[in-house]
């Protein structure tokens, strides 16, 4: 079928032509759907039964222009595939945390998936302090296996490069190229900051050695294609509850530097760290919920590293290091040792991209809400600068770090210097 | 046109019948083919006008199967098209050192280009101590244009992934990843040594630290996609004379780390290097031609050093580091620390790989004439001997090298253990 964009009429006729849709959305039954989302980028409806409230799906249709500005500013609609593409190998490697893709329809741009409606996204509760215990369970195993299983130690050297070859997705990428590692370091019109933090800005702009480093990360960013990943897992991109975790959204997916997916959820806890100093005035509340933060980070980085590192003992089936080049006497301890090395250099290239990442949200053109959302410009000022401040160390001093709890020490460190 | 294939006859036949050829082989011409080449993975013709001598081609088409097993051993004849897509980059960003490419037909996997007959193979001349004084010049230029070009340091962002994605080439990069980087340092039948170094393949299998070292060249040769490779660029696969350097033979061509081609022409002058210890019996000859070589390779690496700096400085267009990056008071500065420091790490690389390269010509499928003509088998023990040691040392030692002057001083005290 051509492209046509959807309505809420039309996409109700339209799923009853879907024969993949014969279960989850009987014919015979009637339907509503309602437009929800920002319907900038792509048009997403929720379609219910108006007698069975359990028949429901999303359906998410990719727009061939950005809307808000019109037919003037073109995009390609090839992201609802690898979105899509992503979420059915999530479905196949880690389904208990990713929406049920039931149909997807690329000439029509359209794909239909679960309708996660016992689910929230995960950043404005954890603005108001919510806790998610098994979040850190959940997340650490949903990047152990879709990062080991996407990767040259799982996969067979051919199976890998096709992988890479059907993730090539070169619109996203270089999108966050320049915005998540160029742009924000340097004069560009989208820059945005807060005019408190001029000072600050001016100073990373012109410090040489950071920006080598910054390029440096670019580099593996652009290169390292270890794994498949989902390229923008901040808290918006995770819907959740205190039971389930859900990732949703990967249309940046692409083969990258494994650090890329836990550095975002792991800064993303941080700049949420770095939020409550002004959103949450009770001290002891604070501290609370801070500690909450960053035990959860280090249960992130602790449980992926021993998952990753039991999934690779246990299913080291690429051709990237095969247990029988380790087959020999002592080659047990190196094969060990050569994994814990590996790993560490994941945690390193964590630390770097979580502190640029940090530094282009204070600089660059795509703010975060947990920190815009602080009303006093001052208040917000002094977090920013504590941002800042650990971005360049995370970068900067990501060569001697071995375990996460040094991460954790150097954010405290940098806290402890804070005055509210 | 259906794939078929050509024979001396036929092949004269067809070539009448390609309109790109009408220059180079007027149709109204007399032409005579032979068959050259061990024919085993491809027919290779030469065609030559029977009254105008300069009108000649070479043409080769790729077999389907391995000739010598016969069809039972299946063989992609996609590598035609790797090597020829490779050549016509060649042409375009360094045509002084590759032959024409005239004609390509991918269905009948034949490519038609010229007739290099007034240049050799550069393996055999070097054993019989032959000089070409203009090699370092040529080849460092070859390396610094053809790197530096297919690199992100001068293609755009999505130039570089649709290069990438056209020299995905799976099938024989799984065996560079298989014969160079894993078997010849396990337990796997074709592995191939002389029964006197038996106690040294024993010692390089089980050595722990040596093989979490080549697994990490590994990775990078399997991951760090810097710029289009030759990735085969030994010594056979150089035709030369005193005034011309050319380029052949580029079937393995992928997007991998800019030292693999370095480290190979580099690492096959030093098992020359390592021959004469054998081949040569006068000593102030030997002493002459060895000097000779490893300056040839200090101005190999330092001739494409300056060259790529100087290409970068003045075709900084790529989307990895643009200019306005370092847009800042001392960022010229900053920016030539950064561009000395990925140079210091592309020769690293070179050690890295050129060792292993080393030990894999030693112990895996794959000699290498230089060696294997050394007919007293003593004597290649203790070339052998010097190969492995000195391999060895550049892949342990290569994080501390920050100029190719070193690498010819470890080569030289290793050098100076051997007793001839």
């Amino acid at each position: 079928m051509a492209y046509k964009e959807l309505d809420t009429k039309s996409v109700v006729e339209y799923l009853k032509t879907r024969p993949a849709l014969a279960e989850v959305l009987p014919v015979n039954d009637e339907y509503e759907a309602s437009e929800i989302g920002d319907g900038n980028l792509n048009m997403v409806f929720i379609i219910q039964s108006k007698t069975v409230p359990e028949r429901t799906v999303i359906v998410k249709q990719a727009l061939p222009y950005l809307r808000v500005v019109g037919e003037s500013w073109p995009l390609t609609r090839d992201r609802i595939i690898y979105e899509t593409e992503a979420l059915k190998i999530y479905n196949e490697i880690a389904p208990e945390f990713s929406p049920i893709v039931y149909d997807n329809d690329y000439d029509m741009s359209v794909a239909v998936m679960e309708n996660l409606n016992q689910h929230e996204i995960m950043r404005k509760p954890l603005v108001s302090r919510e806790r998610f215990p098994k979040f850190a369970e959940h997340i650490s195993s949903f990047l152990a296996n879709v990062l080991f299983k996407t990767s040259d130690l799982y996969l067979s050297s051919k199976d890998k490069k096709a992988l890479q070859e059907k993730f090539m997705n070169p619109e996203l990428r270089k999108l966050q190229e320049d915005f998540v590692y160029t742009n924000p370091f340097m004069e560009a019109e989208e820059n945005n900051w807060n005019p408190l933090i001029d000072d600050l800005a001016k100073d990373v702009r012109s410090d040489g050695k950071l920006k080598q480093e910054i390029n440096k990360l670019k580099i593996d960013y652009v290169l390292k294609a270890q794994a498949l990943l989902h390229a923008d897992l901040h808290t918006g991109s995770i819907m959740l509850n205190k039971e389930e975790t859900k990732v949703i959204d990967p249309e940046f997916a692409f083969v990258g530097p494994m650090a890329y997916d836990i550095a975002a959820v792991i800064q993303n806890l941080i700049l949420n760290y770095a939020s409550h100093f002004a959103h949450t005035k009770d001290t002891a509340q604070r501290e609370s919920y801070q500690d909450y933060l960053l035990e959860t980070i280090q249960d992130i980085w602790n449980g992926f590293a021993f998952k990753f590192d039991q999934l690779w003992q246990a299913e080291n089936q690429g051709d990237l290091s095969p247990n029988s080049y380790w087959d020999f006497e002592g080659g047990e301890e190196a094969f060990a040792e050569f994994r814990k090395d590996y790993l560490q250099n994941v945690l390193q290239d964590v630390a770097g991209i979580g502190g640029t990442k940090m530094l282009r949200r204070m600089f660059g053109i795509v703010t975060v809400w947990d920190i815009s959302s602080i009303e006093d410009e001052h208040e917000r000022a002094k977090v920013e600068r504590f941002i800042v401040n650990l971005g360049r160390r995370w970068i900067m001093e990501r060569k001697s770090i071995s375990s996460i709890e040094q991460l954790i020490a150097m954010t405290k460190e940098e806290a402890a210097k804070l005055e509210f």
